[in-house]
């Protein structure tokens, strides 16, 4: 298990911060170019190698009886252990408390070259029967936030090639989020309405950012997408937290997702991306004013000094353009995959 | 002069989005890599290519009869032009604006190789003068925020080598800001100081974490530091806005600035960064709340899923660590340069 973490209080923001160094890891160490991302042989996900990875704590086996997904604790994690979240305010008055919480990481398939993009509907279902099972697990444990997220590529901050995405719960629930919160409780008492529903209602009406209509799901860039080809992937029912969908709710993002990802990687190849499912926080899952979704954002564009100063975010393209050709590049995916 | 942008508002945060497509530019275009920077022979910023930057807007001469810094509109704006920022709702509901406003490029020294760490206290404080006079300019001109930057190196976003920064004038002031003056207001409401008054006084009495102390500044690794070798540098006086700053606040401004970027470079091998003055709003400049400084970071880590997806961010080094070793850089810097 990684040294315990710390999360320090930004007095100016009251964001919270993990401050995670590395043991032994010397400030020097920033000199360094980024270090290559692991061949197969050496890789810990692969099958075999089981044990460099203890304490499985989901797995699903295929009718072959090998395993198809596991899910294990991360050994970099940014939040471990169920200690007490107690503050800690110094003499000088900074706040502080211990970075309990968990961290796991859910490694995708047995297949060590294997990418959501290019899966079919069933792997990708796998997947979030994972996310889910976790998610409710992390949830009943007392979290005050978990977050489901998966990042592509070394500009994405991957540091492992095997396919993987990861989890982490942790004992607060962030300013971002809690100001998304409030921004959302507003509209609700000011209008009696959801703002996610209304959202999505909008983007429905407009049309020219939708990208991709499921049974259950729509995937749209929004109105104002912050990076190129940012893309949200959102239930059309009101439901605040990602921990209560059911079957068919999965079944059907499952394949919107799949179709979104494949699109990306024909119309962009095989960019770099995370995605993050954006969830209410424990204790708010009751809410008549949120709407869990998954937001896919691309690595395309680099925040600078703007941005960094004004909290302003650029976007070098418009959504309605780069939503018209990730419809098309989808068009052209589905039309391959259906013309063999 | 550049298109014109558009502002648009994030219905789920209240965010402000600078969408800002070149002209002609294509979505596909995003699978190109980043262009290289161009080479010396095709610099405008150089002398002798004085008219490709037109209209300038400020000059400081040399004894000699040449420019030593020039600033003059930002070819590619991300806001321009002194329209009206009336809102305009669409009939789905969503917010916009045109891109009013005034973006400008300080060009820091006619000498395409040079570059700030490298120069001496009286170039440093040539490109200080300049910031001071286009933010007096900017705000005496309607403006809500007034935005200092720099951006060094590919990884910090710079698309032009030759040493310059950049000023943005914004009619609004975004969330972010916002919401930092919120805090800071709570916490004079509540305890009846200035936050920043007293987050530099917090970290003098610790005294981990201070880099270098002058008369009138003070540069220290931030508590909740979010990156590697984040610096602030700041008043030890209370003034809010950058643009009420005097001579000698600049001379002494100049010496430390010089000094922590020589020892950044040093430390870390001339690394991409970004810096930024963060000031009062116009308009909100008499307020006993905050306290105008300056924020040097470093690209030294990635923003994956888990920050996006929460707002919390990810720090790899301790500040107390990394706070000593930028100590120790600036010494045998210093050492250096006394010693010839």
């Amino acid at each position: 298990m990684a040294a315990m973490t710390e999360l320090r209080q930004d007095p100016s923001t009251r964001n919270w911060v993990v401050i995670a160094p590395e043991r032994g890891r010397r400030p020097d160490v920033f000199r360094a170019q980024r270090g290559r991302l692991p061949g197969d042989a050496a890789c810990p996900f692969c099958p075999g190698r089981e044990a460099e990875t203890p304490g499985e704590l989901w797995r699903l086996d295929g009718p072959d009886g090998n395993w198809r997904v596991r899910v294990v604790p991360n050994k970099f994690a940014l939040l471990a252990g169920d200690g007490s979240a107690r503050r800690h305010v110094s003499p000088e008055g900074f706040v502080a408390m211990p970075g309990v919480g968990w961290h796991e990481v859910v490694i995708e398939s047995s297949d060590h070259g294997a990418d959501l993009a290019r899966a079919d509907d069933a792997a990708v279902r796998n997947v979030l029967e994972a996310y889910r099972a976790r998610y409710r697990e992390l949830r009943a444990g007392g979290s005050a936030l978990v977050i489901v997220f998966r990042n592509h590529g070394p500009g994405a901050g991957t540091s492992l090639a095997h396919p993987h995405s990861q989890i982490v719960a942790s004992p607060v629930v962030p300013v971002q989020i809690r100001q998304r919160f409030d921004v959302a409780m507003q509209h609700y008492d000011d209008l009696g309405t959801c703002l996610y529903v209304d959202i999505l209602g909008r983007e429905l009406s407009d049309g020219r950012r939708v990208v991709l209509e499921g049974a259950r799901f729509v995937a749209f860039q929004p109105f104002a997408s912050a990076s190129p080809f940012e893309t949200w992937i959102m239930p059309r029912f009101h439901q605040p937290s990602f921990g209560d969908a059911d079957d068919d709710a999965l079944n059907d993002l499952a394949s919107i997702l799949r179709s979104v990802l494949s699109g990306l990687s024909r119309e962009l190849g095989d960019p770099d991306y995370n995605y993050v499912i954006q969830s209410a926080p424990v204790g708010d899952e009751g809410r008549e004013y949120f709407v869990w979704h998954l937001r896919i954002v691309p690595r395309l564009s680099t925040a600078a000094g703007f941005e960094l100063g004004s909290g302003m975010l650029v976007n070098p393209s418009r959504p309605e353009d780069t939503a018209a050709a990730l419809r098309r590049a989808i068009d052209q995916d589905e039309g391959m995959r259906r013309g063999g």
